[in-house]
């Protein structure tokens, strides 16, 4: 019922707005195009940090959910984390934030997430699921890229969400930034939940949902970026999800295989699965992407399901630490 | 001195405004009755959350104590956890949080606890032992309870109040639901004031507080969710005291007695102590209300005590917890 | 580059803004002198407190620098902790919170810091070395101190700062008051930044930095509340840096000698350490003021390093602590 009443655009204006009115604070550049699209970059030329990456996760969240950072320990090595939090599960991280618009063109390619995929509804399908679509004069869209789009990509997004040129705002974030570290870890109730949904189960159920992922120290090439932000979720992230089942036993069936660990691929940096597959995405086990460790509260029945743990030390190879004594 | 300064309505009211102004995002259901009376349902027939929780949990501290969401571990099981800090113990736990309320008439029982209890001074004697009363035109009560009170019941609690019915705001959350969860363990410090009150401290030498406790998953059944969530209290519950006091050697003697294993009762889920007393709860002991560890700094000799501890153990119980391998 | 569009005294005047409209709430006590400068007593005649603390922590940042207020774990031991991060180390630390502007008079003598010292350039090499100085009408100091400055040392300041008097803000705060504990333990990124400039490295390459430190339960007495919040740091402390260094050598070999175990004189509460040196601080190996532990992420190469860990057994001598059973 609430679910049409929200506007994950612009909820997520009001925290992109603050990033617009104090670019410095943020570390990040805006730039209006000769179209009018606002482009505002947080780490490719700018460079961004724990406030950008705090803001575009919670931008990504379509305003719905927190995103804090905060101090978490694995296993004697503390890092710095991002714990998100949704009382909009579904709207949230399957309508905003999952990263489910490959945009294409010629020469650029990017992966677009955020509020504007609800007016733009991609894919199609997952905004039926979950009953949702936007309709607002803003739209945002995040790009995880390091490089500036070209003008026909900006035109087609504008065309895509049927909004005016002057009306887009586009996010741009470098896996490779730490606002884009940050903000993969904040994916990490999204991965779970789609992963869930994988596994047969309704995104409406989920009434509640929370998590935490390490905030991993940036890596300067994009392959290992991506792998070690990759470790952040499959062995540090840990997702409870607060849903409203008839049905338990299926619960319990799909929990198990909802964490990083039902995957035979498991227990080694991303990274060094990513070469053993040559480096090829579609050679990877689909099942390895994942949290870490899962829970899930029934509260129909009033019942909790855990499975998975966080793996210290696969996130302590994939941040490259030496202790030195 | 500042007591007199503070308007714990006042102060609360800012954050009630922020649901009154977005009820869709704290997932809540405003309703003005015939007689001006805004009732904020935050999950009898909507559907709260985090959000709401936090803000009840920060309304009934009287808008002078701080209820932040944070990630927590207890034994190995990773919970979502409010914690609370207060500059002002005694006015926002006693002079407000208490439930200390009872609205009774022949077809209606709740406890009432928040800032209202500061204009209607419910208990007379505990205002006066605190030397503090609110003087402002509108009310805020907080009703554990998962049904609309009747007119009968808001007229009477604008009279305590004398306050217009138009001025009275009634926030109603169920004990089943994830914001009545978040707001019975964020009285952890106010649990653990009352319970040293009983021992014999005057409340007033407390000058900083703080504590967690963990968020429980709800039950949908009332007796086994307020079974769950004292044991978020009673095994789970950590709270410190920064007090100002002369005589340490009473501090040492009654912190002892402050914690929940001081009591014959303590080991055991709350709802299987229950069911031991036929579900009377004048047949419990009383000792057992009370946080599971507590913390006394005296700042007036720099010495600190502590007393008891979380009992994970228990906590796994309590939430029917099943780990899947 | 954003460095000069930064404006430490204009972003801190938007918290300190929230200490004069609110006193009440902070706890702190507003006072204009005749020559119209305005001081803020955080806990000399006024009881400030965690809202306090947590305020003039950021003000100390200049306004760029979150402190949040949490809970840690240190060796069985719960402790409330201020969380610090910073997308500015180099401004917010060693341009702002760094106590380095001795200001006495005949009669007077306190340490200075906070953005008026970026006004007064104090000390001036150390803004040649950030490159940065501010400019704006108003000056905000923070004294650590329990008494209030006299009219010729307040004049000495707006002179050095080149603001009218009536621009001058001064925050007052002991070290034996709570908000003094809690802005000492939010300097625990500056100490370490300070430390490894000392050690040769340039600030200007740290592009991130957070860390945490306990807060400690106050003491009455000046010496002991001082050797206590310097334990926060030294047996405490963690701070984090993200730098962008060419020589990774060289940040192996600075990182072991940048932690507070480095020290001949480690091991003790400081408070021993002060009295074998017969308070005589020039006596004290100087290594040892540092935090516990020092992560340092080199983004330019992905490698993370660590040194150091924190000192349970340390914290709780310092704390006085008795478990009571």
């Amino acid at each position: 019922m609430e679910k049409e009443k929200i506007s994950v655009n612009q909820l997520a204006f009001q925290i992109l707005n603050r990033l617009l009115e104090n670019p410095n604070i943020y570390g990040v550049k805006i730039e209006k195009n000769s179209s009018g699209t606002t482009l505002i970059d947080c780490g490719i030329q700018a460079k961004g940090g724990f406030e950008a990456g705090k803001a575009v996760t919670e931008i990504c969240l379509g305003g719905c959910g927190k995103a804090e950072i905060t101090i978490q320990e694995y296993g004697g090595c503390t890092l710095p984390t991002v714990f998100v939090y949704t009382d909009h599960p579904a709207i949230a991280t399957l309508g905003s934030q999952f990263a489910g618009w490959q945009i294409k063109t010629k020469d650029y390619f990017a992966i677009g997430s955020g509020p504007a995929r609800a007016l733009a509804l991609k894919p199609k399908e997952l905004y039926e699921k979950i009953a949702y679509a936007d309709n607002w004069e803003n739209a945002i869209v995040v790009l995880e890229t390091s490089s500036y789009p070209p003008e026909t990509v900006l035109q087609k997004i504008a065309d895509d969400c049927r909004v005016e040129n002057e009306h887009l705002y586009v996010i741009l974030v470098p896996t490779e930034s730490l606002a884009g570290s940050i903000q993969v870890s904040g994916r990490i109730v999204e991965t779970g939940i789609h992963k869930l949904l994988k596994l047969g189960l309704n995104p409406n159920v989920v009434e509640y949902a929370w998590g935490y992922a390490p905030i991993m120290p940036t890596h300067p090439k994009f392959v290992r970026a991506m792998g070690r932000t990759n470790d952040a979720i499959l062995y540090g992230g840990v997702a409870h999800y607060m849903v409203n089942h008839a049905n338990e036993e299926m619960l319990e069936q799909i929990i198990s295989q909802a964490v990083s660990e039902a995957s035979e691929s498991y227990g080694k940096p991303f990274i060094e699965i990513f070469k053993k597959a040559n480096y090829d995405f579609y050679k990877i086990d689909p099942n390895l992407f994942a949290p870490a460790a899962i829970t899930i509260s029934n509260i129909k029945t009033g019942k909790t399901f855990q499975a998975g743990r966080t793996n210290s030390e696969v996130l302590k190879k994939s941040l490259e630490l030496t202790i030195k004594t």
